[in-house]
């Protein structure tokens, strides 16, 4: 594959959607083939699977029941979606992808980062990033952005403690991967931020 | 856990429900507390995931999406109704359970026992039946016989090769796991399948 697949993550509310946007405003104008996407979603399929993971109607879902409809929904997802779109080249940013269930489910929801680990080679076939952005915020100050933006969800109802095993989870991991994941200081302004995803972008195509 | 984890396997059309529905009348007639149960499906969540599963809208579904939705509603179903249902001393009956993974997906689908026996050892938290009775059927006599009864869902669509690997695969599971699995020959009557699988279950009652 010839493509270049690069994953955004971090909390909610750290500003992912907005340096997405301007990411591929900046890569269009620049004649690249970007392929935008979401997890979890990003086909029909995943979409419906992710309808049922978010739903507030379904707050008896054990942790390994969402893990697992993740996982489904990534499965379709990159089989799909992503793959076709790197054997074509293009440049697939991804909103959130195995990082986020490493994170959430196997250290926020106590599963283990092995279990969702193995389940998610399966769900992939072993396909990884190029290259992870993880937009690092300080745990609390992403829920309260997120709050005055709108109602939350099932997922965004759970209690703060979690967010910060989260927040903490995420940099853990960035140190274990340091070459793929790239941590940038989400709580500076939305410029400097996107200018700092902007370099590692760059960076990653002039050396491929 | 004190109850008794019965399963019946076999393919579409091998009498299934029909043997559950004996089964359970001669055990509640006889003071039993019974919880009949199938899947996919069993809770609210399983049912959503079953309807995904099923839907002939979603013909693009790959396998491995596939099977991992089948374990997500097994999750859900384990831990939400089996398993608490077994801590009360109860008798589960439930129509397919891993098994029908591992020979459909695993073996039909062709993503290797091997797999789909750990991403299910994680849905289930490693809980196996007591007792399967595997109704056995040649292969293409079950596929008749739900043609006959009604309009083929999307899995029943596919190919009756596909039927045959399942059939020979639920046999060969029988042989590996032979003290658990109990083959019944499904074409001979009714009453005959019926008083058989009861002979292995009165078996499994006076032993434990």
């Amino acid at each position: 594959m010839n493509g270049l697949f690069i994953t955004i993550e971090g909390a909610d509310g750290s500003g992912k959607s907005t340096q997405i946007d301007l990411l591929n405003t900046y890569l269009a104008s620049n004649n690249y083939d970007v392929l935008l996407t979401r997890e979890p979603g990003g086909t029909v399929i995943s979409e419906v699977i992710r309808e049922i993971i978010l739903d507030k109607a379904y707050m008896e879902m054990c942790d390994m029941t969402e893990t697992l409809l993740y996982a489904a929904a990534r499965a379709q997802h990159v089989q799909q979606l992503i793959k076709p779109a790197l054997e074509q080249n293009k440049i697939v940013i991804c909103d959130r992808y195995v990082d986020s269930s490493l994170v959430y489910q196997g250290i926020g929801r106590g599963l283990g980062v092995e279990a969702v680990s193995v389940i998610n080679r399966y769900a992939t076939g072993g396909l990884e990033p190029d290259l992870t952005i993880l937009l690092n915020l300080q745990a609390d100050e992403g829920l309260k952005r997120k709050k005055e933006q709108r109602d939350l969800d099932r997922l965004e109802l759970q209690r703060s403690n979690f967010y910060k095993k989260v927040g903490e989870g995420f940099l853990a991991l960035s140190r274990k991967e340091s070459k793929r994941i790239k941590v940038v200081n989400a709580t500076k302004s939305i410029e400097e931020v996107h200018q700092e995803i902007l370099s590692y972008v760059q960076k990653y195509l002039a050396d491929h």
